[in-house]
């Protein structure tokens, strides 16, 4: 292959470096107003009026809008339509949009918002899971509904989660908790409205799902949805946090509509932290019953997610928190417990890894400290117990290809993990650095592995019906251009280029031949954006659809022309070989001619949707996928112990991405999602005080520079997965998974303490090496779990291929 | 039909009206420079030498180029390779380009053109079909040549002339002239490149021909097809002005290539004379052979055009003023001979009408003088040798529908022709105005009739190749919105709204569902562009084609879904109906969603070639078109025998369309075409002295004004052609036709003179009125023909069902 596989360039690596590329908060159309938004400054309080005539009277103020005029309730799941465009009689959250001005500029749109005056009726705000599950504090939302304030509960069991315990020969419990983290995108979030005279409504935003949000404003306009045409700009920087139909989309589309004068509103850093929909805190508790040599027998698994003030993504969240423990080693009873609360806090939503680098932390370290239990080596334990390639789960999830297990040789080799874990003592102390002096302390060293899997996109749309996850047009023309349309959303990761590549490779053409244009709803087909790892493989496959329609025309009128069979012809550098006589060929442009003259205008489509996996369960949409990624990742750590300052000296990740259909955009992916992970591991939290965000801004939210990013050394495994575009499965989140408790492990291998929350702070390391020092548990972690009454869970029979209980009591040929 | 066959607004008129609609001059890039184009003061003229050196030391400059930066040769016809972008070695018009700057703006930018030195050796001008002639005279192109400034010769026979004029029982010979007119749109001409990082050109031009354009900066500039966009912005006027790739399009992407900056050229009023491609002067000689009863034995036309200094789409313009000829009337004898002249003129090509206008005005003043020498009536005598329905002419061409005789009978009817014809005698001189005092001469007033047909579309494309004429992909998504993708040009005759039209009638949605992208040659399939009135039909047909591939998915999911046969649904009111069971029905948008998750993402595609259907002989591609649409007219005039001035009181035009797909837009483009006839009738030409144009502005150049356009009655007949869609046939340019000859014609039968020459300047009428005061020939005209040897014809047979001479030697049953 000329392309695949090929280190090239991105399609628009030039247009960004040289800024040439227009995001959002670039453009600027003739007569084009400013919105702003008033937001909450209560964390949970009732509206009881809102006089908003002095802001109209300012000079330069065109529209001021309040909830009565956006009534209709949005959402991006189904069954959480809970947000208000504007808050109607409820704030929940400070931050929460309450009224909304458009001005000439944003300086007079400013001082509109200090001219509305909001009379609100406070409540008590809720700002922890313990305070949710607390009935005596004020209901959120629905009030006098008898959830109070728990949003969803999950209770499933699958296989003979009794039977497994009963199997197993050590068993373990422990409590983890994960805090929550936003995606800090460079580029704020901002939208332009233009309502035109033709009564079409189009709005560019810095969005990763242009698709829902035109959904969110047909519904809340009042438009037919062909009216409305959501065009995504360039993102600069998504993680997640661009995922959902926004407040501040609405507004602008509503005051454009209002004042007949396109409409700009962009979010301001503070205001980004207020819509993050950023990773939940979660609270998890973890049983598991294993056999000697740490097979699993079973696993209890118990998640607690605090979801903030809205749906959001939440019930898909609370799903994903037990979906996936099952994919990566071979669990034969599996029970899921999972509850969401809300709570005054931003909502919380997808980011990378959605849902499951909470369990993944909690369930790699609780792996671990079965292994020093029962003395097994981390990695070879794992190994033996890894997946089948094109098995089935517990959970009735399918595996097709699983390079696990070379990820964990890969990573172990390359790190020498082996041979330091088996030394079972903490590395020796570095002389002291240049210009440190003398230390109290020993700045000890250790190494920690951990595992992970991800999906490669998600099995079920968020619409209500059946349809095409991913279409794409192809358009050959006489000029040798190739024109390709999609729907996906490239937010920095490269779908566009991906799309380039593959036609590039198909027709035997250069990449300046194609021109892709993607990411807008009328424009373009249907895909359902950029989130769940779902691009590469489900854009993709329905890319090379697309394209081959258009060879075959090609190769069919090349080979009449040549006259040879149309199987003989190769397409690579702008030509068509044939290859049994090389002196058969023709330049591609003259291809494309005999092709039109025969074909007439030349395109091609292609669409794709996922293979219908989900189990026979409620729930069960939420963990399926055409395959699974698979990552190991070994981390070095250097603990100082008179501070508790963690340093991650090195991280070595070795990620199955199926094929790496450009392994430079793989590493890039995968060196992004080791640098967030490190970030969650160590340093990044949201942190509120009554009800206020205590740090929304870029210099107070902690998050790694390139001064605390290690060496990394990323290693590609390619499993070919037939479910992919030449194999391909995802890379952008998996690899972030692993990193949080690979370093958990590799604290404890330095210092023999371990935490068991995220972020480690050096606080949480000298609390842990005191309390060691004094004899008592060298841990920090959640002491006690919520005691809530789940529902009788429901019981699953797992699918005929899943591991099985009872291997021992198997015949066993010679042992 | 619910739109098809309405009078809809067009789907950009709001747009339009109230000024959200960009025109080219309208962008404004970031960083762009302005270019400005240094233009020949002399008729015809060697380059000797151009220092720049000055130019390009002033600051705000950022390139100065000649033509030694664009050497390569380009042209629209293939046969026609002969401008240069900057002129190399030679000048030939006043007006000729030499050299360009680009600039920070265009005063920057015009002061360097001052600095610019270019020193001339002037050549003998020759600015006459006379002096182009006169072989004493400089040889304009390819000096040395034998065939000096003589750009085309044609000679053809069909038939057997000699054989006609034999049978003729009377022969008429006469000579006529038609001035040279320029197509006068509003907005002038205007180009803005930009060369991206990425090596790609884009090129925003007010085009009617994007995909040319392409080819044409392909050629010049050295680079790959695939890395051009020509982008036609919407035009502001085009008239066929903007048919032909131009020099200021190709300077201004060379200038962006050279400065990496996007550079802007707008055309000054004055530069838009000189580029103007306009109206050739053609002095035509015709002799024809008839029976007593009009009927045409043999007709022989020669044709002499002044093309001035390049050949544009000359050659075929020379062919049109011989080809088409025969599609009025049956014509079963046919002799033409052509001929182009290079001059040292702006270099003419086509406008409305393009090569026929010129010999129609000379047959149809012919035939009224016939129809008074053999005492016929006008409108009977023509109506009685029409051409047949479904017959060939004798020079291959085919009719399909005609529906001339049915124009002839309405225009007659509803203007009171044959009454006020029969009375034979000038109407009775009307009262004085108010405010006129008595006068000297009389008002005298008169009735003309005139016919015409045009083509719809021409055969061939402007490309080496085979290939579709005009492509449509369309696209539906779960909106329920459809985007048409289409290279289609709208130049104001609303064939964006055409699309729009075909896809809701044909799915029985609303106009606001449909989304129309076009005039983007990497957007959208090839179509040739908006020239010889091919939109209508050639885009219709490929657009009805691509919607009825998605038409058929979504009939079949929704015949599925309700249980019914596909044939029993009707697509109405954005719902499916059953129509035997009314209670079976579905809302659009839900037939899509069905449609699409049963066949993924919905496109289909169409494309349309003219039928092949060249006659036998060389040049035999200028004239075939799928149809042919007819025209009748009858003018009403008054001439002040005083002044001379001639007022045209009404005009009643009968057009066959075919189909009237928007009897609003073919009625306006009838009326247009009516205004354009009128000012080339009565006052529009160029006038050059000493080489320059003299009035090359909108204050001097003589056009009409709504006070000098009469009410003008429309009369669309409808023959539903079997190549239409829906039946349509031509409506842009054919009606221009017969409104020349109409004028002449009742200017004889208001006072008995015969003016053959246009524009008929009130000078004209005096004279011909003071000849016939004095008894003299009553006629102003060419006097001589210049001799010149056409070479000897090629005979060509007539086709088995042409008109066949010798009618009266058939036995007939009964007479």
């Amino acid at each position: 292959m000329r392309v695949i596989g090929k280190p090239l360039p991105k399609i628009d690596a030039w247009a960004k470096v040289i800024g040439e590329t227009k995001f959002g908060d670039d453009l600027f159309l003739p007569r084009m107003l400013y919105g702003r938004i008033l937001r909450s400054t209560y964390p949970h309080a009732r509206i009881i009026g809102i006089d908003t005539r002095e802001a109209e009277q300012l000079p330069g103020v065109f529209a001021v809008i309040t909830g009565k005029d956006l009534p209709i309730k949005f959402g991006i799941l189904p069954s959480s339509q809970d947000e208000e465009a504007l808050c109607v009689d409820k704030v929940r959250y400070v931050g929460d949009p309450v009224a909304a001005v458009a001005a000439v500029d944003e300086e007079t749109a400013d001082r509109a918002l200090e001219l509305i005056h909001v009379e609100y009726a406070p409540l008590t705000p809720v700002m922890s899971i313990k305070e949710a599950l607390d009935e005596s504090r004020d209901q959120i939302h629905a009030e006098g509904a008898d959830h109070h304030n728990i949003h969803k509960m999950v209770s499933l069991e699958f296989g003979d989660i009794a039977a497994g315990f009963a199997e197993a020969e050590y068993i373990h419990e422990s409590s983890y908790f994960y805090e929550g983290n936003t995606h800090l995108p460079m580029e704020q979030h901002v939208a332009v409205a233009q309502f035109g005279a033709d009564e079409h409504l189009t709005l560019w935003s810095s969005t990763q799902t242009p698709h829902y949000v035109h959904r969110a404003l047909a519904k809340t306009l009042g438009l037919n949805a062909s009216q409305i045409r959501v065009i995504a700009t360039p993102v600069g920087g998504g993680f997640g946090g661009k995922t959902d139909p926004f407040s501040h989309e609405i507004v602008a589309a509503k005051l454009a509509m209002l004042t007949g004068r396109p409409v700009k509103i962009a979010l301001n850093r503070e205001e980004v932290f207020y819509c993050h929909r950023g990773r939940h805190p979660v609270l998890m508790w973890v049983k598991s019953g294993v056999r000697r040599d740490g097979e699993i027998t079973a696993l209890h698994f118990r998640t607690f997610l605090d979801g903030g003030a809205y749906g959001s993504y939440g019930v898909a969240t609370t799903y994903y928190t037990g979906a996936l423990q099952t994919v990566t080693y071979k669990i034969p009873a599996y029970k899921f417990e999972g509850l969401r609360v809300f709570t005054n806090k931003p909502p919380c939503g997808p980011k990378r890894g959605h849902g499951t680098p909470q369990p993944r932390f909690a369930f790699e370290v609780h792996l671990d400290k079965i292994a020093h239990d029962l003395d097994l080596d981390p990695p070879e334990y794992r190994k033996k117990f890894v997946v089948d390639n094109f098995s089935k789960t517990v959970n009735h999830l399918t595996i097709t290809t699983c390079g696990l297990g070379e990820c964990i040789e890969k990573v172990v080799e390359a790190s020498g993990f082996a041979t330091k874990a088996e030394s079972k003592s903490p590395l020796p102390t570095p002389p002291p650095r240049a210009g440190e002096g003398e230390r109290v302390g020993a700045i000890r060293r250790g190494m920690g592995l951990a595992c992970s899997s991800y999906l490669s996109g998600a099995g079920l749309p968020i619409y209500w019906n059946e349809m095409p996850h991913s279409g794409v047009i192809v358009k050959v023309d006489r000029s040798g251009s190739v024109a390709v349309f999609c729907g996906s959303t490239d937010i920095g990761q490269g779908s566009d280029s991906l799309l380039a590549y593959i036609v590039a490779e198909e027709l035997g053409i250069d990449l300046k031949d194609v021109h892709v244009f993607t990411a807008d709803t009328q424009l373009t087909p249907v895909d359902l954006g950029s989130y769940s790892s779902r691009v590469t493989v489900m854009t993709g496959n329905a890319c090379v659809q697309a394209v081959r329609a258009v060879k075959e025309k090609i190769l069919e009128a090349v080979a009449q022309k040549l006259m040879v069979p149309a199987e003989s012809l190769v397409m690579q550098n702008r030509e068509i070989v044939c290859e049994d006589d090389e002196a058969r060929r023709i330049q591609w442009q003259d291809a494309v001619i005999l092709a039109e003259a025969k074909f007439g205008t030349l395109s091609g489509t292609g669409s794709y949707k996922p293979p219908k996996r989900a189990g026979p369960f409620k729930g069960s949409g939420v963990g399926p996928s055409p395959s699974y990624s698979y990552s190991a990742c070994v981390a070095e750590v250097s603990v100082d112990t008179e501070t508790g300052n963690v340093t991650v000296d090195k991280i070595w990740i070795a990620h199955d991405v199926g094929r790496a259909i450009n392994p430079l955009l793989v590493e890039g992916q995968t060196e992004g999602s080791v640098y967030m992970g490190l970030g969650e591991a160590l340093m990044e939290e949201q942190v509120f005080r009554r009800g206020v965000h205590k740090i929304p801004s870029m210099l107070e939210y902690k998050s790694p520079t390139t001064l605390e990013t290690p060496d990394i050394k990323t290693i590609l495994v390619e499993t070919l997965d037939p479910e992919g575009p030449y194999g391909a499965k995802e890379a952008g989140q998996g690899p972030l998974l692993p990193v949080p408790p690979a370093i958990a492990n590799a604290i404890y291998d330095a210092i023999g303490v371990r935490i068991d929350e995220v972020p480690i702070h050096p606080e949480k390391i000298l609390k842990a090496l005191e309390e060691k020092a004094k004899g008592k548990e060298a841990r920090v972690g959640p002491k006690e779990i919520p005691n809530v009454n789940f529902p009788a869970p429901i019981h699953v029979e797992p699918p005929e291929n899943a591991p099985k209980l009872g291997r021992r009591k198997l015949p066993i040929a010679s042992e």
